[in-house]
């Protein structure tokens, strides 16, 4: 039997700005990053959406990004290995507030956009991350970029790690995303999009852009609910997923 | 034998600008509020100062304020009962991480500022408060003003509370403070500062600015780190308590 | 012949969340205030917003407001008339660079949601507010609820004040509104509100809550973007204004 | 008859933050980058600097940063061209109003830590940072470092510029900085600091770090206030300028 987990950023509303399908994708996914208040999301966002998913069973996890609201944190900023593990512990305890006021648990913890892909790279980043969450609780799951600095740095540390793919995005030869500068670097074609995807759970591989498979650990894919398309594609893929007999819980059913 | 605390504001520090003495006044006190980073404070202060108080063995607590840097949190806000619930637990949870990450826990909460001040008279902003704390945790202690609404909110969820007491300020009748804006809101002499503290202390009695006595609690005693001359005032108040027979103590040990 | 001017809030997006129906709102009113990125709106914003509105050829306002993003500039702060005076020309300044860059001059300035409403009624808050825009640029109108503190504060400071009306809100007998807490507060039915808004232009006039007739001086009336709706009402009262020969032109045309 | 000018950074204080000697080094100056609120200062910091300067006759300019008050915008962001000039806009506007409402003008912009070392080298930066003042104010004065990108950005776009010298700092072969990464960048010898900053002045020549003579045009030289020892620094320097018969006065006398 395999098993995937689907996972999606929720909670990026901030005060009376909306955004978001979060009710709707929250009926699909099985897990949560859960914007802390550095790049969205707001203390009163956080308390409600942590209600709402602890309420359908959607696992919640930290997704900390950078101080710039707005940039939505996906401007790389040049930060200290120090700077970086403060700010991880900072937000993933803001959140921790609001999972053990509802009775829940932080099951994973998420970068989010700029430092997410430069912890994909940058391994003093990656290390810095891996230890920040390693101090503050070594059962929380670091999800990342498979075949990343982020894996490596957690596995080194002693995390338990999710390699996070992508559906719609293609791969390099050795096993990285192509660039969005790229052409290319999106796949449009829901079915093939849906195909690779379950590919990529049941065979470990990929067909990067030059034609050749490349080997991929596929813990936990990547979807969206930012417009009904979005969330109608969750759904697609989720039951395109059953059908093939691979079943869609959170990480930490499997992740060990 | 006599028990009190000292707390102290500190880590109030922000990114280049420093503020507060605060290694010197941490060899004299029991308790560290730490800024949580909304009026005071970041990230790697907060990393920092809980390891330095830890090592010390000082107990700490979280010091959350309004969202308010550029009005140190001194501002008064008008905000809902559920996103004062909201503020604290983000800012509880964010000092938690620092704490767990060095081995230690938070003893207690002191609102900042406004905040402090505002949930000493208003009664649903001081149950908000109270609430987000025994939410959050229920062993955490809550820190307020000596016959305040917050700590009437505090007994009443069901939160161990620690009555706060200056000696440099006078007090009214109905064991209130006596307003800054009013004439003789400070005690300046030194000496008589001091004897007052220690008969709060001992005898649960303060003159008020009317010659009565007031019953009053004083289970933690507010010290200051600001300059040289208030650490040395700490360090005199420590002395003359021990003089006396009151061992200084964290508020942890005696408040059940 | 009557005249009157229509304004609306525009500019209120910030990064990637995105506010109001600027553009088509825009095809309809005379006057526009424009976040100054304390409240909402942000650089990028104000500079296409104030290009948009410089090709249609509306003027434009500053709106400045609190430094509070979180609550929209909606909640109270207390704040003194000194940082009130220097928070206005901040914000004004800012607005200013863009106008300055577009070949446009800043008509009016407004303030924003809990600033305006504070000012409305504190003559300390009110005459700071005067004064930062006496001291920028004298010739900027200053725009206000009608019959308020912050009107009274404007022509003693010397500054050209816009009286500002509201179609759909209730009058209390001395010419202030009636609390949005008490009921009866907002005008539900559109064909009211109109009636109601044109005999303000034409007869200076309004029927307060108590039945009785109230002066009132109607040189701007507040309109909202915020959905379809609200751009069609904005729509309509401009159709209907007009069919009664009242000219909708830009406040500066008629106030001097 | 030789002229120089001599700027630093002030108005960094940010609410109950203090930094800076600024009333010291106000002394000694002949322009004054003044802190536009997103890496340092606020308004109430602004409306006083600007008052004081525009008293001792120092000539003011812009010192606009990135918005990251907690890294002092010393930390490289990425950001659009869109996004930088916007962002200098904003600032400049900002600082015009206290300028206009004291009876002054903004002299120069200088961009401040991070920016300024990104348009040294970034051409879209500095082209973008160039347009935003042309846009704003065609007669502001570009200050950067002498020989850089942003130099000649601002020369490309029309406007007046000064190069800005270090007396601390040694320089490579190709006129620009040795970083501060390597070692010997730093040129501790006050002597050896002032000599070649006159000859820098009066013979447009500095000695880099192999020996050989490099050609540089000094318009400005940045000096500190932080503290007593870097304000008596600025004091010396003045004084073995003048008695080499340098002048010191604001870049906007010489620069046309």
């Amino acid at each position: 039997m395999f098993q995937v987990d689907l996972n999606s950023d929720i909670g990026e509303s901030f005060g009376d700005y909306k955004l978001g399908l979060d009710e709707e994708v929250l009926q699909h996914i099985s897990s949560a990053n859960i914007a802390c208040g550095w790049h969205a999301g707001d203390p009163v966002v956080m308390e409600k959406i942590v209600e709402v998913a602890a309420k359908k069973g959607v696992a919640i996890g930290a997704h900390p990004g950078f101080l710039d609201l707005m940039g939505f944190g996906r401007r790389e900023m040049v930060i200290t290995g120090e700077e970086a593990k403060a700010y991880m512990k900072y937000q993933i305890g803001a959140l921790w507030a609001f999972a053990k006021s509802k009775g829940v648990r932080i099951q994973h913890v998420k970068p989010h956009g700029a430092l997410y892909n430069m912890a994909a790279k940058n391994e003093m980043l990656a290390r810095a991350i891996a230890e920040a969450i390693y101090e503050v609780d070594a059962d929380m799951i670091l999800v990342g970029l498979a075949n990343s600095q982020l894996m490596k740095a957690g596995t080194a540390t002693g995390l338990k790690v999710a390699n996070e793919v992508f559906a719609d995005r293609a791969y390099n030869p050795d096993g990285t995303l192509v660039s969005r500068k790229q052409e290319g670097a999106v796949i449009h074609d829901t079915q093939q999009a849906i195909a690779r995807v379950i590919r990529m759970v049941k065979e470990g591989k990929v067909k990067a852009v030059n034609g050749e498979d490349v080997a991929i650990q596929a813990d936990t894919i990547c979807v969206h609910g930012d417009n009904p398309k979005a969330v109608a594609f969750v759904n697609e893929i989720r039951k395109a997923l059953e059908a093939e007999n691979v079943q869609v819980v959170s990480m930490a059913s499997f992740i060990k």
